[in-house]
């Protein structure tokens, strides 16, 4: 029904938009997809992060701690709408590039609720309208891409691999690691076989260093980790730390700002102010680091290189101590294989737009769990 | 970059789904659309209405009174696919037909919050999964097809007028009354010119009705208006309820249960037990039956015919009172035209997804206040 040899016939242009659980800036890119011999090309020609505007922004958080009415929330999916349309014209002025030349736009949309194993019904919530961005751009929208996995028996997440496994595979074992507000990693095997690859959430990303730098130094995050770096573990709450149940569940598995947000540290630390603000940071950088690399140790074969991407990348005390952990794993920043390593998952949601509407399945069952490959979100027209 | 000329070159099978803001069921139909020599041709084949599951009808109740959280609606946007995914498989049993059959699926979702011309931001909310109805059916899922009307400025609503306009029009200058949980009209023109259209919701259907049964006789509705004609009108109230602002405001106009409402027959009858529950029926019935006259009176030219359609058909005293106030007036149940009264908003938006599939507009500028027209909802792959 769908002419997807004519879309896949030439290169596109597409608008990847990517917001993630921590709300530190909406991530744009621009990019170019195309498909020859059977293979498949992007090309990266523009990355830029924008911040929220103040309003939206507290919308959001007051949505993320499940404070919000229908009300609030179907404001909510029109503010990002018209947030984003704003957002887009200035990215493409600063890019010096026309909306004419943009074939079509893939927006993620701000998860505000995920519960893919949900006892009632597995679902999740992405918000954004997608039809009045897609009005008011007078362009193609691609959004809402996790709910077709979610409703196949899927987890919804990870979408990224399929990315990874086109672009980013090798002839070593690999693993692809970003650290956004979560850090979620793909592994990727050295024979390419797609059923082997492997991917999942270990857990929290920037999320608690976030939080705590938010609150204990007035600061969106911990530059470069110089709070954390100054600080001492506390051995006890690490230890606590390290039996979080998420962290030991089986694969596949995902995760977000249910389980990790301020209840959780609090929960953890009890009174916060009986210890010192650098100390905390250290405890959570140290399980952040940890968490990631148990998970590793425990559910990914043996692997040579580490890819890592993600604000998380510029956390230099948190990367040091993953690579404590990781001894013989070679720890490279994606910038170095041509992706901006902050621009990666915008890029990816583009390119999962891309593929859905050239009709190619986004998901891989054998990673989400779920029933079988489909085409994922949906479109406007 | 969409093969409109593919869809359009063959009947298609739609099914479409309608629940109004009444939530006193699920319209179901199944019809053919086509495409020959520049002129549309619709064939309702099959239309079945079916009760909500009564833990989903309770949820919808919840959502409607603002008592909501981003997780129950993210919920009910997952229960809805699959109870619609239940009831379309028994819809296609009923009716011997197959999946295999179907074309698309276009469902207009639960309206649970409607603000055209909010404050905020305009904005409108119709729940429902639709990758989620389609990746369990496997079938492209039209949905979400008020916001972009919403985003270019228009109301978002009523989108009936384009089916009206296309099937309805006539030689002579006919309204077309539709009485669901609101009621809305349809001014079309003998000249059929489209720029003449005028439509827009004149207040309330039965919801106010229904509301006051449930309530006092602990009915759903009142069959056939028995309840309301053994009452008496209650004079300083319904010259109280003729003064509400929504029916004495200018078109274009709509409205939901954001206005009309529990509260809003708390606020006009302060204490209900001190009134004859039939008293009560007969002045909301009366209110109901005015709105719609005084909204003809005003805002539409001399008619001749008034083609009624809508769950309201079937309130005989309802007719009754608005063929008092219209005496001149020859009023048609669509029936009589070969349209099932009770499955007229449910074709209309499995027409509007049909149209949408065929790239083109399925609202009217002139009706709904938009800047331009557009193709309506989104799709999933």
């Amino acid at each position: 029904m769908e002419p997807t040899g004519i879309w896949l016939s030439e290169p596109r242009n597409m608008i990847g938009i990517m917001t993630g659980t921590s709300v530190d800036g909406i991530d744009v890119c621009l990019a170019e997809f195309s498909f020859l011999e059977n293979k498949q090309f992007f090309k990266l020609k523009h990355f830029r992060t924008f911040e929220f505007s103040s309003n939206t922004k507290e919308a959001i958080f007051h949505a993320l701690n499940g404070r919000i009415s229908a009300a609030d929330l179907s404001r909510l999916n029109f503010i990002l709408a018209s947030e984003f349309t704003e957002i887009i014209t200035i990215f493409l002025n600063l890019c010096n590039c026309s909306l004419i030349s943009v074939d079509a736009v893939a927006v993620h949309g701000q998860t505000i609720w995920h519960e893919p194993s949900g006892e009632i019904i597995p679902n999740t919530l992405q918000a954004i309208s997608g039809p009045a961005l897609g009005a008011i751009l007078d362009k193609p929208v691609i959004y809402d891409f996790r709910s077709a996995d979610i409703a196949l028996g899927g987890q919804g997440a990870p979408l990224v691999p399929i990315f990874d496994y086109e672009f980013l595979s090798s002839s070593v074992n690999r693993i692809a690691l970003n650290i956004g507000g979560m850090s979620n990693i793909t592994f990727l095997p050295s024979s390419k076989d797609k059923s082997q690859v492997l991917a999942f959430d270990t857990g929290p990303g920037n999320v608690l260093i976030d939080i705590a730098s938010n609150l204990l130094f007035s600061k969106d995050y911990d530059d470069h980790g110089h709070f954390a770096r100054k600080g001492e573990v506390l051995e006890i709450i690490f230890s606590a730390l390290k039996s979080t149940e998420y962290c030991l569940r089986a694969i596949p598995k995902s995760t977000g700002r249910e389980l990790f947000n301020m209840s959780f540290i609090n929960d953890h630390f009890n009174q916060l102010n009986n210890f010192s603000p650098n100390d905390i940071l250290a405890t959570l950088t140290e399980f952040t680091a940890w968490s990631i690399f148990f998970n590793i140790k425990h559910y990914i074969p043996n692997s040579k290189e580490l890819i890592i991407s993600g604000g998380g990348c510029h956390n230099d005390f948190l990367v040091e101590r993953l690579q404590f952990y990781l001894p013989e794993i070679i720890i490279i920043k994606s910038n170095e294989l041509g992706i901006n390593s902050d621009a990666k998952e915008a890029l990816c949601f583009a390119y999962l737009g891309w593929l859905s509407l050239g009709g190619i399945p986004g998901n891989i069952p054998s990673v989400t769990g779920a029933k079988r490959h489909c085409v994922l979100g949906a479109r406007t027209f």
